[in-house]
């Protein structure tokens, strides 16, 4: 089942609004910059693909919106949108590719008008879409060849369709799987603070026919020694040139966990996630978010008002735990590097 | 600050409701055995320790309401008691050695009257209920030795005054730490699903003046690397002869993440949790409890209502995760088998 995590309908971007799942499925239409920069920062729409892709949406509504306006004030207020929206998330690198390709495309047409700008940065938008999809699907396909015909299998947070503009990353190698008639069952751990593993996970597995069991994130370890569990699939917000990934917080401890009994701990990203600038992901900025998301759960309180809290977003794992990397490229084994500046440097597509 | 996690008042047992903490302390009166063993199944009261003494005077209360009663009647009536009570949990031993005590005792008055039976009841409990006391003073002072001058420690679960009789097991080591001006800090894991972590230790780590800091349990692998941390403490609910430690869901991971990160992993258990007739943890019930508890956060939903769910409520740590388990009697090192049973072969009292 196709699920629209994000789409433009009318001039305008409808995200589904993710802080409701899985009670309910809304959708929201956005006419403004500003509040598109908000829908990131608020989680309405999060997921290192689908982040990017709300920018680049974002930045044609920025055109859209000015584009009956002097060439200086229309080129002036794009510029202004792609610095707040870059200002949103830190750690994603694929929400600064794709307002860099944005950027390339003002860049490029220049000398046009207002009105043939802002069709161009639509056209590279839904180019940006059009090309996740591809992306995603070949990501699956090529990850679904390492998966045995019977997988059981863990994931952390959501790297899915609802992460992506269709097909997902880490889940997508489940429904790749499943499509050539491979058994897949999953656990999805919740995913604290956020609870992306039982608010998304278990929601999108559900709508796709897959078997899954929702674990509370301390029950990792129980599951990989007891559950005879064929490998751990986790999706990434950025991967340094030496292969460590940031991702969602609670990754390196399962990565560490998989190691320890064996199980081999796949990362599903797209080329755009490689940020190949950075050496090692000790440099990769993590996003610090508010104590009360680690203080309440769904807007409930479940300590002391004012204890003080530790909330990063994300951490760093580093490759030594990492088995193999799935792009849209190929799969990469360790020592990584050689293969990610490879994938880099021949383009975003095969 | 002295907790009142359970005491006895006027012929009855008044327990501190745990479900409720941090938000109510609110201290419920019980009279009936049923009563007692459904709030050790609800959570009520909670801690091995802590199970093992509210079943102790469970019998107790069972024989006062029963002594004007035939003697067959009344010695019946203990041991269908002691059956209820030992049916509430599987894993903490502390529970059976409790109820084996109070056994021990009917056993060895059973030609006394009804009323002198319940005195001697009521004194062993009393005397538990002591014997406990020390044992966590005992625990704390020895455990509070092991500790630098400035310890950053990270705990899991409850294992503090909240789930014995006064001064807690791993938190009694932090107390009396600073009992003898050591520095402390905590970083205490929330412990889902039950959140012992969120709403106990934080409310009885700040009644006691000691700095904590909240995360999810999913944020241990990243403090381990980033927060400079000395050690790991934990309670157990039964360690195995080899030295293999049953405790809270979730223990066995801190474990393995500490040993990857060459942080020293303690274990404070009193001599009582100690069962040597399993050889190794691999033999320990694990619990396991009902789907609604990770569904749920505090009552409310956050996943799909009817999501499968795997909810064991404690993990088997290997005893080569263990850098040392502090007793009443000393602090034991690997490997512990040989040690372990000289602890229990020379009584339970130092």
């Amino acid at each position: 089942m196709p699920i629209d995590t994000l789409k433009w309908v009318d001039n305008s971007l409808v995200l589904l609004d993710q802080t409701l799942l899985p009670n309910h499925v809304e959708y929201k239409k956005y006419h403004e910059v500003e509040d598109i920069a908000e829908a990131i920062e608020h989680l309405v729409v999060r997921g290192a693909p689908a982040i990017g892709l709300t920018a680049a949406y974002g930045i044609a509504i920025s055109a859209y919106n000015t584009k009956e306006g002097s060439s200086d004030f229309f080129l002036n207020s794009i510029n202004k949108a792609c610095d707040r929206l870059s200002k949103t998330r830190p750690t994603a690198v694929n929400l600064f590719w794709a307002i860099e390709k944005m950027q390339q495309i003002v860049a490029k047409n220049c000398r046009l008008s207002n009105t043939e700008i802002f069709e161009a940065l639509l056209n590279g938008a839904h180019e940006l879409f059009e090309q996740d999809r591809l992306i995603c699907r070949q990501m699956g396909s090529l990850g679904a060849d390492l998966l045995p015909q019977k997988s059981r299998v863990i994931t952390h947070c959501n790297a899915g369709a609802l992460a992506t503009a269709d097909h997902g990353t880490a889940l997508g190698m489940l429904y790749s799987a499943k499509d050539i008639g491979k058994s897949i069952s999953v656990f999805a751990s919740e995913t604290r603070p956020i609870l992306q593993g039982a608010r998304l996970t278990v929601w999108e597995l559900n709508e796709h026919g897959i078997d899954v069991t929702l674990i509370c994130d301390n029950m990792i370890a129980s599951v990989l020694r007891d559950e005879d569990i064929t490998c751990c699939i986790v999706g990434a917000d950025r991967v340094a040139a030496n292969g460590d990934v940031a991702n969602k917080i609670g990754t390196y401890g399962l990565a560490v966990l998989a190691k320890e009994h064996n199980v081999p701990f796949y990362v599903v990203a797209p080329v755009s996630t490689l940020d190949l600038s950075i050496e090692t992901g000790e440099h990769i900025p993590i996003e610090h978010r508010h104590g009360d998301e680690v203080r309440r759960v769904m807007n409930n309180l479940i300590t002391k008002i004012d204890v003080p809290v530790y909330n990063p977003s994300f951490d760093v794992t580093p490759y030594e735990f990492v088995n193999a990397i799935i792009s849209e490229k190929g799969v990469a084994r360790p020592p990584f590097s050689k293969m990610l500046w490879s994938w880099k440097n021949n383009g975003a597509l095969a």
